[in-house]
């Protein structure tokens, strides 16, 4: 019998570097759920997001769309209401598009309002929710200050938290994102040091848990529809704070060795320096926050693959691995203290490179199961790969959609020629402390990097590039952007960048088959433009001009 | 007492050149009360417009943003529901926005039927009109073929005929656009060998006049608040047919030389060659054709004229002259045979400069009466002159709107330095037969102009550039595209393009201000990156963080 798709599943971690899994070669952290999938599956090895920052690499993954055309390019910059998100795509082939934890989406409000568009209709949530059908949103950062709280919405998970005891107003900080303090207080999961401690909560209470229950609980109501299911962890973002047991599971002497050099402080491109000097680039500069901290995003990793092994064990147990496309991937990488820097941001593969992991159970995917694709592949990429999978056109939204299907592929048929030969991701730093510090105009405050397969270019408005050579140089140490052997290079691929810039991709309320179609309409509809005289045309075309009442 | 401007009267005509105004130098055509417009405001004598075809151009003068920033690159193609309009910046400012007359505005039905907008709503209205309310909404192309109307609404124009005694199911065409053809029969408008028969309809109501008097109908009954009226006449576009004695003012004697060269159409660029290969250039080519149809567009346009001699007395005896600001401008010019070419599309001159003259009744405006202003102007300026002299602040705008306000010229301060050093315009010749000609795909078929003071740049997506240079060869009959004498200049104007390119068009959901304001943020509202000890942040920051139950 040949299998069909029917419904997808699309795991997101947060914050998940591209080599903190198993398949993808780490030493010592082991994923063995997440390997098998890749075993059953392709791995993409050379994935990249379209900006390495939670909102805009975000709203990339769910509109199919660059953040220089979808405008959210950093986080909480509101996604313009007239963008189209994934469940506008899959909503027509009759697949519901729910989720189950975070998008990092802001709603457009005042252009909500400008168009009357309420906020609790169908269609407001809709629009304020990333497209999704929200079956458990949780954005899982619920922080709070003396200016009040990050995210407007209370979660869910809260009340479930308090319905299980956990006391406090916040349970999400308290229990989940907090360890036993000295003398009876809190050891917040914001403070690094007590990283270490276990989080107050039970693993099973904790939220990779309660959002894995959450997903099985949505798939054992689903029923008969087709869906695609947006199960969106946040972890192992930070703060870095895990449950027991996976909070000691790992220790100081399992963490990789960092990848830095002296070099790299000496003279470096000025807007590398102002990240490397940013708090959290400094924090992980240090040798103790690294040991104290790696083990613990570790474990969170370790979590995420025993509950996707709980999760998977129920899919297959319902038959759902026969109907079910699986994605794993994550939004963007941590920087860990690679390259002097915390964070994410920048575009060192720690950063801008992510694990992609796709398993289909069609018969056609068979012949490539288990393969590797070293390809050059984008976050915007999965859109038009959940359309031609579910029977949908890709092409016909090729004026919106700026990705390319992946199942030649997941199919091992040849890729069509020619593939992509260069990736783009773009950094807008307009909110950082570093544009503040270099003066550079909000405008301006805009990074790009275009990578092919051998070169990675960075192109900074106002300020010279920034060129790697990832053949002779790997890890990105030596910087190659001022290096005179090398003007050839960044010439090549700033031509690309300007290809790229000039893209048609605002042209999205005409498909390219309508503007086909439209040529030649308006001489059909009576426009006889340049006409000197009637029998230049045929004689149907005057058939409205010859004057009724005479 | 110090005047200020409180209304402001926004006149287009469409596709009037430049040249063909007395004002503007033309020897024949008498332009008095258009004349006595720019002696009593600023001329500008190097207006350009954002794309030479009417609805791509008006889309750019609606929105204040390129097309490749609002998407809506050719006639007919919706403009995104999202896109804010005219009307949007200016209501919060207390300002009525109301057309009467052509917008050639498509509404984006399949967003709104998305969003749920209700297209007899007033938000439907307006979003269907470029955020204007319709006192008078006329796209003025009432055209018939076998498979329907060009314009699916119906003029209120053509019921105003009928109640006029003028018979038929399409006045517009049969007594407007029409003489009468010999045995009784109609002469269309749209064959042009009978330009110079007078149209059937009597003057006075012509749709020149109609319109002009739906505007002082307008002003007669807007009452105390302020206003915006577009008063947006279709003359003098093609049909190319008028109302007696419009008709025989002008004979072919009046016309002016035809500026081509035989050198033109040896070894062209291909894409110009098949715009030369166009009917309508093919037609204008030829001798007999500009005789006929020229000296009945310069009747047209003396006809705009007369009326608006009228409009202005009307308005002098109301005292608007006092409180209203008055644009005069077209939507993009007319080949009328120059260049081997018909109709409008490419960036010579007579197609992609415009008139421009803006009389502002300010006491500050004084000193600048009767000036020409020779800088580089695009038509997305003017909603931002439109907002400054209104009373609001374009700054506040400037991640939407890519225009620049043009007040200083009109109270002769120094121009803000730099002004702006490029002008770009743009062509999408997709639903032309020209991409079909060459293979071209939809996405590809663009063409990009960039003009310095000096040099006139265009960029074709997989052809070689275009080139002209207006010092030596002001009548642009040399294509230096190809020549290796002017690679240095070909190379800047390039470069320039691809800053442009560039740019940040499409982060409209924050503004520069806003995104300074939100500036750290994030940490006040309890997001703390990077910290290892809590004593590293203000005591307070760690409010939330303490634990309640406790």
């Amino acid at each position: 019998m040949t299998r069909k798709t029917k419904n997808i599943l699309f795991i997101m971690c947060d914050q998940l570097r591209w080599d903190y899994l198993s398949c993808y070669g780490h030493p010592r952290l082991m994923t063995p759920h997440i390997d098998a999938l890749a075993a059953r599956g392709v791995r993409f090895a050379r994935a990249y997001v379209q900006s390495p920052v939670c909102g805009a690499s975000r709203m990339s993954f769910y509109t199919g769309r660059y953040p220089q055309s979808h405008g959210s390019t950093w986080n909480g910059v509101p996604l313009k209401v007239g963008e189209l998100t994934l469940g506008d795509y899959l909503r027509p082939l009759g697949v519901r598009a729910a989720l189950v934890g975070k998008t990092h989406m802001r709603a457009d409000r005042e252009g909500m309002q400008r168009l009357g568009i309420d906020a609790n209709s169908l269609i407001g949530v809709r629009v304020s929710e990333c497209g999704f059908d929200p079956f458990e949103r949780d954005d899982g950062l619920h922080a709070e200050g003396p200016e009040g709280s990050y995210d407007p919405v209370a979660p869910r998970y809260n009340r479930y938290l308090r319905d299980k005891g956990y006391k406090g107003r916040n349970p999400w900080h308290d229990w989940a994102n907090a360890g036993a303090g000295e003398g009876g207080g809190l050891a917040s999961g914001w403070a690094m040091r007590h990283a270490d401690r276990p989080a107050r909560v039970r693993e099973e209470d904790s939220e990779t848990a309660y959002m894995t229950r959450r997903a099985i609980e949505f798939m054992d109501a689903a029923g008969e529809q087709a869906w695609c299911l947006h199960l969106s962890y946040i972890k192992p973002h930070w703060p870095y704070i895990a449950p027991a047991p996976y909070h000691s599971m790992y220790t100081a002497g399992d963490v990789c060795p960092v990848v830095r050099s002296e070099e790299e402080r000496k003279d470096p491109h000025p807007i590398y320096a102002e990240f490397m000097n940013l708090r959290a680039s400094r924090a992980f500069s240090r040798p103790e926050v690294r040991a104290k901290v790696v083990p613990v995003y570790m474990g969170l990793i370790r979590q995420v693959d025993d509950q996707l092994g709980k999760l998977f064990a129920f899919m297959q147990d319902r038959g759902l691995f026969e109907t079910t496309m699986i994605v794993f991937t994550s939004d963007h990488g941590d920087y860990l203290g690679d390259h002097w820097l915390g964070e994410k941001d920048l575009f060192h593969e720690p950063s801008v490179k992510i694990p992609l992991i796709i398993f289909d159970p069609a018969s056609a995917a068979d012949r490539a199961r288990g393969s590797v694709c070293h390809e050059l592949v984008e976050a915007i990429d999965l859109i038009p790969t959940f359309l031609e999978v579910l029977g949908g056109d890709p092409q016909q939204h090729s004026h919106r959609l700026e990705g390319r299907s992946l199942l030649p592929f997941l199919y091992a048929e040849p890729a069509p020629t020619p593939w992509r030969r260069y990736a783009i991701s773009e950094c807008d730093y307009s909110q950082l402390p570093v544009a503040e510090k270099l003066c550079v105009a909000p405008r301006d405050a805009r990074l790009y990097m275009v990578a092919d397969p051998r070169f990675k270019y960075v192109h900074a408005i106002g300020f010279r590039p920034m060129l790697y050579d990832l053949a002779s140089d790997p890890n990105e140490l030596r910087d190659l952007g001022a290096d005179p052997a090398h003007a050839g290079e960044r010439d090549r691929l700033l031509a690309a960048l300007h290809q790229w810039a000039l893209r048609s991709s605002q042209r999205t309320t005409r498909s390219e088959d309508a503007i086909r179609a439209e040529r030649g309409r308006a001489q059909r509809r009576g426009i006889l433009i340049g006409v000197w005289e009637e029998s230049e045309l045929p004689e149907e075309l005057w058939s409205g001009y010859r004057g009724e009442e005479n």
